[in-house]
């Protein structure tokens, strides 16, 4: 057989993570605590029915949801980004510095695309959202961990990795990570910002769970310290509106969009005009806001039970984050649990997480004793029956 | 600012072509024979209303349309691409041999990723599809262009140029080619698929335009003729369907797409669920046979239109193509004609075409006095009026 590129052979380890998540998302027996997907419940399908019906009367938004668009993005989507998600955050930025991309993910791959030859290096958290590393892997960068810890990226380790190692980009999840839950504070913001800035690095800030805030106060952006044009913000519109309609943007300086505009055309020509037809006029028509409430009630409630589960079921010694918003908490059992080992036994009494060790990159073994688990997808009762399961296994082992 | 990656410096060349087609495309007062976009009368507006009222008041269909779902695409489209696109024409695949791309041009982007490293060459025709060539020089692949003639790929040079070059990839659009509108015959489709397997490489079998034939009969498929499992086929719903819902397939061995799934995972996670959906139903509810007899009508009066004013309009010197079906015809001037410089003049008399150089990745001023026409976008009447104005200027410039 024709001989695949050198990157294939990079993508092998990381690759059967993502099958794995995948895979706990689709088995229907299982109690899963693995995937990020939104609740069923979240999706706004009679809102999108309405739409489209609406939209597709209208002769001239019909056409244009079906025909091919603009690259860049249709216009009134990138106004509407301006508008509703970057304005009310602090970010001033004009609608050409949007770009509508094919969901969250492919930001990463045009990233990468513009700045990653083989060999470059970004530095990410430890942990960091496995997903990502992949796509950085195939472009064959080189991933180093930085020290991360209950405020976000410690500017210390950072400040000594970008020296140590002249990074291209700094990848960071501010808000709510993935995997951990936890949110970089303020002064870190700023921290990560000026370092971009000082050492002329690209600050590639993935910020998709910031608007599913369920208690404390939001924070700014790293965008809106950055006074150089070194950060990138990536969002998502999967957590607000639906992942299956496969939008995010990337917000950015005109020079970088341009860039990003020549990559897009070249890979993914455009991103589906259905689907931001529908998604502007989701915001324009003002179904956001009761939507949004709705959504963030919906995940309150869960991330409470989730939370009050873990002091019901599991042992004192098995330690979690208690996140504000988005989707994931970080749990650390004692170091005699082996989370990866003891997976295929939770599957087998029908409850699913994500083991810890494939979210560090530094590989050694950390994190084996670690595990994400999502509380948005499952509803109250299953979310108790679930934390019951696996907090009676997990403490028959340390018993 | 940060170092941009290698394969950014290849891009501007052919990054300058694309964004032209693109403006074309959406100038409002220009007559435009330049995109290669649907009719707006080809889309199917009420269709999509229809089927997405209905998807969205059945509960689950509405959720798969909005979540996440496989990488490998909907299980029922991929078996609507089986039963309804591949079985007509012979080729007999599993459902586990097909994946759903975000757009045909995606396919491409994960060909390379798959197998192209810095360096590694892919055979093209000779005029080829400026977009796909745009991609693999994004991934550093050189470009080989391989004798072309009326009859398809010449087997002889491309045996020739496969033992010089050693490629990966051999990249052809057989029928109604793009740029030329011309079709490769059967006995051409065979040697290439055999020339494939017998020294291991590629065959890219890119059949976007297959599907809208308006005279003579359908030739198979390049990969009915493959033994070996080294013709790959690539498509798209773009021409029958719809190009903002963004959806394509591709067609190859099981180990071949697993390595699909993987890459499409890492760069774009899921094709749009709410477009495969919509598709996957536009095929079920039995809406495609009277859809796609109304796009050939439709595009067979206007090819016929713009043949019959080459005769009424252009100099007997000037010659074309006769596309039995697809979007374009290829022009063919005397050598004092310079299409890109004639170029502005046209659009100053608000017409318009691509200018034929950029197709030849030979370089050296080949296709200088070339372009490429496209009948599809263009209601009769203005093919009329604006075949009369090009033709007027090419007379006087010869005169």
């Amino acid at each position: 057989m024709v001989k695949y590129a050198e990157r294939i052979k990079t993508m092998e380890k990381t690759g059967k993570i993502i099958r794995n998540l995948f895979n706990a998302m689709t088995d229907p027996e299982t109690i899963s605590f693995g995937g990020g997907a939104p609740a069923r419940e979240a999706l706004p399908v009679d809102i999108v029915r309405q739409i489209t019906d609406e939209v597709m009367r209208v002769d001239s938004r019909g056409v244009t949801a079906l025909q091919y668009g603009d690259p860049l993005g249709l216009e009134d989507l990138r106004q509407v980004v301006v508008d509703y998600l970057l304005k009310p955050k602090g970010v001033i930025a004009d609608p050409d510095q949007v770009l509508i991309t094919t969901g969250g993910i492919e930001t990463m791959n045009l990233i990468c695309q513009i700045f990653i030859d083989p060999g470059d290096v970004i530095l990410v958290e430890s942990p960091t959202f496995v997903h990502c590393v992949e796509i950085f892997q195939m472009f064959q960068a080189k991933c180093v961990a930085v020290e991360t810890d209950e405020c976000g990226m410690v500017p210390g380790d950072l400040e000594k990795k970008i020296k140590a190692y002249h990074p291209k980009v700094i990848y960071v999840v501010p808000t709510f990570n993935n995997p951990t839950g936890v949110t970089t504070t303020t002064e870190r913001r700023q921290a990560i910002a000026e370092l971009g800035s000082r050492y002329d690095v690209i600050v590639l800030e993935d910020d998709p769970y910031r608007d599913i805030r369920y208690s404390g106060e939001d924070l700014p952006p790293i965008k809106t310290f950055d006074k150089t044009g070194n950060t990138v913000m990536a969002n998502s519109f999967s957590k607000i509106f639906s992942p299956g309609s496969r939008l995010g943007y990337v917000v950015a300086t005109k020079e970088l969009i341009s860039l990003f505009y020549q990559i897009q055309t070249a890979t993914v020509s455009v991103t589906s005009t259905l689907s931001q037809v529908i998604c502007a006029e989701f915001f324009k028509r003002g179904y956001y806001p009761a939507h949004h409430r709705m959504i963030c009630d919906l995940y309150r409630e869960r991330r409470d039970t989730m939370m009050a589960c873990f002091d019901k079921y599991f042992p004192a010694s098995v330690k979690h984050t208690f996140p504000d918003g988005g989707m994931f908490t970080w749990v650390t059992c004692p170091p005699e649990i082996d989370t990866t080992a003891l997976l295929p036994e939770a599957e087998a009494h029908k409850v699913a997480y994500v083991a810890g060790e494939g979210f560090y990159v530094e590989g050694n073994g950390k994190g084996r004793n670690c595990m994400r688990m999502s509380f948005t997808g499952v509803t109250p009762d299953k979310i108790e029956t679930g934390m019951q399961r696996l907090g009676k296994l997990i403490t028959e082992k340390l018993s």
